[in-house]
């Protein structure tokens, strides 16, 4: 009796067992395919390449398919599917310098190999395989060398790469068959076809530009650098009720910066295989995105460290940071409206914004002088003061240094605007004055995240007034002007 | 006789212009003949990866060259030799990495490719290649898509790749061959023997191991930070006779740091696929670079910002200057000579620096008290010089967080030291003292780079100390201490 109802209880929850277990397999079945939805949600050009490359392999794979394709090509078809396979990448450039890179090295290195055939026939049936052995030894091990080299394995890695399996490949081969200029023509060919639906596919079929996404990706840096100074009051005085809960996460976004050299590098040479596309024209001056992502990077540096201040819960007397809070806003908020018009003028490819870029960037240089002036007038009184306004005042130099930062972002986006061909829209009516340089902006003084600004980036030109004692403005680049200038 | 004598010249001039030429030509190549001796010098381990390469490839090309071999491979041995090209990589972590994704790959999509087939065939003549097509399409797609998710990508992207090929040349080559078994077959067995060969080859002659190369860089990279503090009273106090020039290239090593964070984590990667070599056990802790990789990075950014006051000519009251030159001095010194110890730790892989490490952290911090009285006793008699002494001020706030920096790189350290088993060698006479966390040091001091500093470390224990009143140092730990604490 009791046995049975052991052996009752035993197989409920043996049932039991297994129900939970399929409602936790169905449970995590759907959790990992919404994961991948999501995924694929966030970009979608991901499923898109995915797609094409599928078309492509499907292609491709006619030439077995149709009769007469697979009867002049045999089973030479295959180099086609492979060349679909490793030339396809998620980005023009990507396929293109492969594709290229495929295609030349393979063709030289063909025309070598049958050449070193030809060469070792000369020294008979026992000769033959000695001299080959020697050929591939050597030049695989000198291509291979060559792929050391910075500039070869910047652009031409892949190809030295199929220089070496081709004339490989051709060279050992052709001690077997008599039939190596066939066998190396069809391997041309096929490599060719492959290469050229490849080509075809990703640019005809929703194309992905890494010159664009570069293009973007600088766009969107110096954004996230605008974002940190919009929140830097917020962060730095909880108190002010200006904050929201909302910028937390955009103020952190300026870390992926720190580290995002490396897929700037690899875009912009991806960008220069690309043909002209869109708004950008065929030599359009990729190497100097990068020279603005390092000026971007370094603005990120000095975040960084004013980020270890805030997490270290920047303390100073009620009194003082009272005094400095209000220039230190204006400073950032200002500097941070100049690296949004910046952002956008890239972004639009339009030099409507210089005006505006340049306005904040005088005002936030006159927060400076407010900011000196304050501190003058914080004048400790004890030594004890003295120590506890030290964060606030290594604070604020460091502000300051983002401030230069950002003129200096600023310079070069005008100097690479030009030879960009940004497109001039300029109201008539101003463009003369910027001309001369002598336009300043004083914009009314709007608390922080305070909704859309290109609103207030339009509203801003009747508050435009020009000083005729200011030309020269004090250049503080590469200064700090807090303590360099002697009052 | 005019043209005669003009004909004359213009032979003379273009002799000459032979001449020039042949001799630039002479030069160039003898200059490009030693830029690439130079090369090979700098690092002989690509002569050597360079000829391991040619020695795999003329191994492989055997399955042509002899006959038996040849009979039972046939064409296939191109496998092999395609093998050894794509997948033998300078490190044995990448050789590994790539060799066993392209075995399980190909076995896999092998496997599916000749079920497709089958599958295919199912359908009658007219279905086949339909199937096929969308069964190629399809996982295709998939394939491509899944190479997107960054796991997935960091460590079996080239797998990845080789199951489309594979699949896709099987499932369409079966179309045509009859012979679809003896083909996946030789397939497989020939890649097998081009990966053994390579990863024969890469593990047992002169092997370069990622994970050495990582732990080298870490190392190094902690000795470049060490550098840069060392040069740092002869950089920020020129006046001072201790500047050697020697140093100033040492003292720009740590820019490198700023952007290495690719090369750390491919690094890792790669050494995660590496069997246990050396000091290196198999499970290893190869995350943990990482995260002192952080750090040092970390670290690095504060000297960017130190630079950028370098830079600028930083220039403050003689008084003030003279005043906190020797606590700075003593503080940077200290820090740099432990961090000089951890590096030297790290190289060693023993325990025996950390009392060494401890007792130069504990000076530096004693140098913040002494810096802060300084700058108390600098207290600003006018408002003028309160902002005159600012950069100074900035600069010394700085320097105190790169101090917090340093002791959280030794916590991570030792954290690191004890999961990777360092060695431990200390003299018995100190042990016991080390495990109570009490050991201080106060090392001669001595003027900033002076020689062979393991001289100095080696000569240190006998002015080691103990003290009872300081058992709980102050924890300053992401706090900047300057200001923090009440006076």
């Amino acid at each position: 009796m009791e046995m049975d109802m052991n052996a009752q209880e035993t197989k409920a929850g043996f049932f039991q067992r297994l129900k939970d277990f399929s409602s936790k397999l169905k449970d995590g079945v759907t959790k990992r395919i919404k994961n991948v939805q999501k995924f694929g949600k966030d970009d979608p050009r991901r499923i898109i390449h995915s797609m094409k490359v599928g078309v492509a392999l499907t292609l491709v794979s006619l030439l077995y398919y149709v009769r007469p394709l697979y009867i002049s090509f045999g089973v030479s078809g295959m180099w086609a599917i492979l060349t679909v396979v490793v030339v396809f990448e998620f980005t023009v450039g990507g396929t293109l310098s492969k594709g290229l890179n495929r295609g030349f090295a393979t063709l030289i290195a063909g025309a070598l190999g049958v050449g070193a055939v030809h060469l070792a026939r000369y020294f008979g049936h026992q000769g033959e395989p000695i001299i080959l052995g020697i050929l591939v030894f050597s030049l695989g091990a000198a291509a291979t060398f060559s792929r050391f080299f910075p500039r070869i394995k910047q652009r031409y890695d892949y190809g030295a790469l199929i220089f070496i399996l081709t004339f490989s490949m051709v060279a050992v081969s052709g001690y077997r068959t008599d039939e190596i200029l066939v066998m190396a023509y069809q391997r041309l060919f096929t490599i060719l076809i492959g290469g050229t639906i490849c080509i075809l596919v990703s640019i005809f079929v929703c194309p992905v530009w890494a010159g664009e996404d570069l293009h973007k990706m600088i766009a969107n840096n110096i954004k996230k650098l605008a974002n940190y100074l919009e929140g830097f009051e917020g962060e730095y005085f909880p108190l002010s009720e200006k904050i929201s809960k909302e910028t937390n996460s955009c103020v952190r976004e300026y870390k992926s910066i720190l580290t995002s050299k490396g897929t700037e590098d690899t875009l912009a040479n991806l960008a220069r295989w690309e043909p002209g596309h869109g708004r950008f024209r065929l030599r359009h001056p990729w190497k100097k995105y990068l020279k603005i992502a390092g000026l971007v990077r370094q603005c990120a540096f000095h975040f960084e460290i004013l980020n270890g201040y805030v997490l270290s819960n920047f303390k100073a007397p009620e009194e003082f940071k009272s005094k400095i809070q209000e220039p230190i806003a204006t400073m950032s908020r200002e500097a941070g409206e100049a690296l949004k018009s910046i952002a956008k003028s890239i972004k639009t490819m339009s030099k409507d914004d210089t005006a505006s870029v340049n306005a904040h960037i005088d005002n936030s240089k006159k927060a400076i002088k407010s900011l000196r002036i304050a501190l003058k007038s914080s004048y400790p009184e004890t030594e004890k003061d003295l120590l506890e306004i030290i964060p606030g005042v290594t604070m604020a130099s460091i502000l300051i240094e983002v401030v230069n930062c950002v003129e200096k972002i600023s310079e070069a986006v005008e100097e690479f605007s030009s030879l960009a061909h940004f497109k001039e829209n300029l109201d008539p009516n101003l463009s003369a004055e910027i001309g001369q340089h002598q336009l300043l902006h004083r914009g009314s003084v709007k608390p922080v995240l305070d909704g859309d600004h290109n609103e207030e980036e339009d509203n801003s030109s009747p508050h435009v007034l020009i000083t005729i004692h200011d030309e020269h403005p004090p250049t503080t680049t590469g200064k700090n002007s807090l303590g360099a200038e002697k009052n």
